[in-house]
């Protein structure tokens, strides 16, 4: 155990392995610089893009904590998409002005054009662009609500009994999505995959929610397509920069959810998969998770 | 098709079934004066107490719109249920005054006790009181997200899997529950069943989330229990008086979350069962759905 958020302290600097859970930016370089003997990182974060821009030396093994978690986020996705079909944000608001938000219950039909929303994920076309561990594990949940799901990886095929399509799949696809779900990791190739094009593709009743990283999402394009109404709604747990800084933009997008990085923060199994790697780490065996840097 | 918020037109009067979506109060204590050779009411709505209470001859048949609004109903109840253990709630309001919710995200152990809710369905023990046909339709999406699901009915036993009990294994089910969902009908039976006592008898971490009828719980009680914290939360789609008058004590009670009624109102299939039911009806056969009266 040594304290996240402060330096390693000298008698540590000579450790071989570090795991890794919420250090900030400075410690990591920090630890990049003074630990020289590292020879292995295990993270807990599923995505390992802080760590990766740290500076470590390039023979120090990153693995990550890809799978500790997918309930949790998956969870938190789930809640995010009902609260976007069921409109939970504008009875909220309704709520602290003491209105009963009349237009939003009752007697309605199944999608009614004046309903500000899908009204239901039953029958809603979902695309999750990134269906790795999360997204299979999210999946099977919004099929039981009634969605018809389609995945997006970087090859085509069946994972996990849903449909996956690659990048040449997406124009077709994005044209009939209800809901857009991004549980992409940041890499230089999904940088703003979540683009102004893409957003056009979608059709102007559809929601976007993102829980992967903020850099595979354009928020300019979103604040403006969210502005001006070619979009319904959006709801974000992750941003470029975070916390989002005071006076942005996106403060005041109308139809957006803003969550604060919440989805995840609550590995599920760390401390197996840290004695599993461990033990492979000293038998000189293939590390689970490892990271292609 | 006749306007349901319109006394019958006098040349309808003769009408022997009328089916009914939504029709207001006295609408239907004018059909039940007015309406003399009425032999079957078809309703919509899945609780049938607004058309038990409107007068109607005993000899007039009331079949219920059982089972139309369970996929709606559960639904919605997840995503109050959802929203209470992930604070949606708490994040809308850190939303609204621009401020990024850094207790709520970031790194977050599995149930920390200055997290203000559950964290999670994840091993979350729910209570589902009257566990019928919306309720069983419920189960399932809880259990998928790893919640440990106890059905209460008239009777114990098993059903679609899940055990349920009856009125004496209440109490040491509720010491022990974390959420209490009531999915109960309006019925003198169940009168605030909901009562003082029992949610004295929940532990103060825990939610009560009620879509029956707002009869059946006491708010009094439950606005006591949550201004004096002997409750963490709770989420109210139904009301003793609906709309929820402007000035109610609720509007303003903490960790309350109010959503108008919204959790139906979008029968499935309702074409089907009025088929079914007439050619029932005009064959002499047993109608489904008969209320007991
Ligand atoms: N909000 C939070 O609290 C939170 C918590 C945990 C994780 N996350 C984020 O979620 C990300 C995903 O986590 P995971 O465990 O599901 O990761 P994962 O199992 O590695 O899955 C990543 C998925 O993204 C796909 N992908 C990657 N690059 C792509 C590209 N250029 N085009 C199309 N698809 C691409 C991969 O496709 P292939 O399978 O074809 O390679 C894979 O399906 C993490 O990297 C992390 O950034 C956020
Ligand atoms: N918020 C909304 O928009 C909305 C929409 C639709 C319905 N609802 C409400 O939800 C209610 C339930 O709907 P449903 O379709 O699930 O009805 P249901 O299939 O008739 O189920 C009712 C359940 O309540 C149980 N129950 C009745 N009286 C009880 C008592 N005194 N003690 C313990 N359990 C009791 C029943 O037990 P047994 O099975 O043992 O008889 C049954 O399990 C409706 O009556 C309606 O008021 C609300």
């Amino acid at each position: 155990m040594y304290d996240a958020t402060s330096p390693v302290p000298d008698e540590h600097t000579d450790a071989e392995v570090l795991v890794v859970w919420g250090n900030p930016r400075g410690q990591l370089t920090d630890s990049a610089t003074r630990l020289t003997r590292l020879r292995w990182i295990q993270a807990l974060a599923a995505g390992p893009d802080v760590i990766l821009a740290a500076g470590f030396a390039p023979e120090v093994r990153v693995t990550s904590g890809r799978s500790l978690h997918d309930g949790p986020v998956a969870e938190h996705t789930l809640a995010l998409a009902l609260t976007a079909v069921r409109r939970l944000d504008l009875m909220h608001d309704a709520q602290r002005s003491g209105r009963w938000a009349r237009e939003l219950g009752g007697v309605q039909s199944a999608r009614p054009s004046t309903f500000p929303g899908l009204g239901t994920l039953n029958g809603a076309e979902v695309t999750i662009w990134g269906f790795g561990s999360i997204g299979q594990r999210l999946a099977p949940l919004l099929t039981a609500l009634g969605a018809n799901v389609v995945g997006v990886a970087t090859t085509p095929g069946t994972r996990a009994g849903v449909p996956v399509i690659a990048a040449e799949g997406l124009p077709a696809r994005l044209a009939e999505t209800d809901i857009l779900i991004g549980i992409l990791p940041a890499t230089p190739a999904t940088a703003h995959a979540i683009s102004a094009d893409v957003l056009t593709q979608l059709p102007a009743h559809a929601w976007v929610i993102n829980v992967g990283r903020g850099a595979t999402l354009d928020e300019d394009a979103l604040d403006h397509a969210l502005r001006s109404g070619t979009l319904a709604g959006a709801a974000l747990d992750v941003f470029d920069r975070e916390p989002l800084p005071d006076g942005s933009l996106l403060w005041t997008t109308p139809n957006l959810i803003i969550t604060p990085h919440a989805a995840g923060g609550r590995p599920q199994g760390a401390e197996a998969l840290i004695k599993k790697n461990l033990a492979a780490y000293l038998a000189g065996e293939p590390l689970l998770n490892l990271v292609e840097r």
